[in-house]
């Protein structure tokens, strides 16, 4: 059966995005400082040949372990679930052929047709909860996982309804001091974690863990 | 020249210690959750070797990579420098003879003559502030290296101050949901890091990072 993962960048003080950045416009005066912040915590994803291909940035890139986990992590995954004010955030911002070439469900109020991208992405919303999400992901996903892609709100759901079969933090060796926390409001007492491999490169640490308790 | 370090325990979201569980006694209502807590933050170090013949546990325990890890940890430690919440609530635990060997330099408004005790430890207590603790401590090191032993105050401070050349943090499986953050606080326009290793047990992965901008 199709395993249900996350996999996010965190700081070393446990944030995943500045507080505020997702929803603002770049003529608003903090962009800039959030922007660096977000770039520092993703530096290690920008210089890796798969990043660069699949967003068509141009040739070249790293090759090494940074790539292959990236390259991995693509090949798993068959659908993506995601909450809304993550699309909200990257509806403007994915080029017209978004980087996910797969079915994505958003988990929104907002009733709305699936919206289909060139390249494979196509964009469905769930109105009715997490659960009916997964379901709908795992008709989807044949025998490729579901990641849910973010944001912190809807791992967090998915972590506390015991519903996530494991996970990877891509943790960047920089602070942040404020943003949005990945795991503010965990539910400590349901979860039991196993720790599966930590391997690093210079830029970031990658830390996976599977979840044996729920 | 001695390098100032810290080696602490962290939860995967960021604790060190349940909150207002230092200065509890064993018969507040929360004590028993928040020793679970601490247990299970440093499980890990329990089963060690070193630890059990420090604190006079008895024969056996561990003799692997963990171990070894904290034997590496007390032979480079000349002098060890502490906040005085940490003090007041090892106060009453630690043993007679306490398990540091050597100088400890209490950062405290206390004015209060050194305190000896058995087998090689004496508390100091500054009254000055972390740079006048630190001149000491490098007086006291000779050739080994200073740690701040705690609490996240103290770590913070020297931190912020530019002070530390690395550190390490022994990240558990676990999650606590609230109490005592290790990054409150820190400043991260100050300070630049280099991942310098990441290795992993069952039970507790180890970050080392080097402090490289101040």
């Amino acid at each position: 059966m199709s395993k249900v993962f996350f996999s996010v960048g965190m700081s070393l003080d446990g944030f995943i995005a500045p507080e505020g950045m997702e929803m603002a416009h770049a003529h608003d005066p903090n962009y800039k400082g959030w922007l660096g912040q977000w770039m520092a915590l993703h530096q290690w994803v920008f210089r890796q040949k798969f990043f660069r291909e699949n967003l068509k940035l141009g040739e070249g890139g790293e090759t090494g372990q940074d790539n292959t986990l990236l390259e991995e992590t693509f090949a798993r995954t068959g659908v993506s679930i995601m909450g809304k004010r993550m699309f909200d955030g990257g509806e403007g911002q994915w080029p017209e052929e978004a980087p996910f070439h797969t079915p994505v469900f958003v988990l929104t109020k907002q009733v709305r047709s699936p919206w289909e991208r060139p390249g494979g992405t196509t964009f469905h919303f769930v109105n009715d909860g997490i659960e009916s999400a997964l379901r709908q992901a795992r008709e989807a996903a044949g025998d490729k996982d579901i990641r849910i892609a973010g944001g912190a709100n809807a791992i967090i759901q998915y972590l506390n309804a015991g519903l996530v079969d494991e996970f990877t933090i891509a943790q960047a060796p920089v602070f942040f001091g404020g943003g949005v926390r990945l795991f503010d409001g965990i539910d400590r007492h349901k979860i039991a974690l196993e720790i599966t491999e930590a391997i690093h490169s210079p830029l970031v640490t990658h830390l996976r863990y599977a979840v044996t308790k729920r």
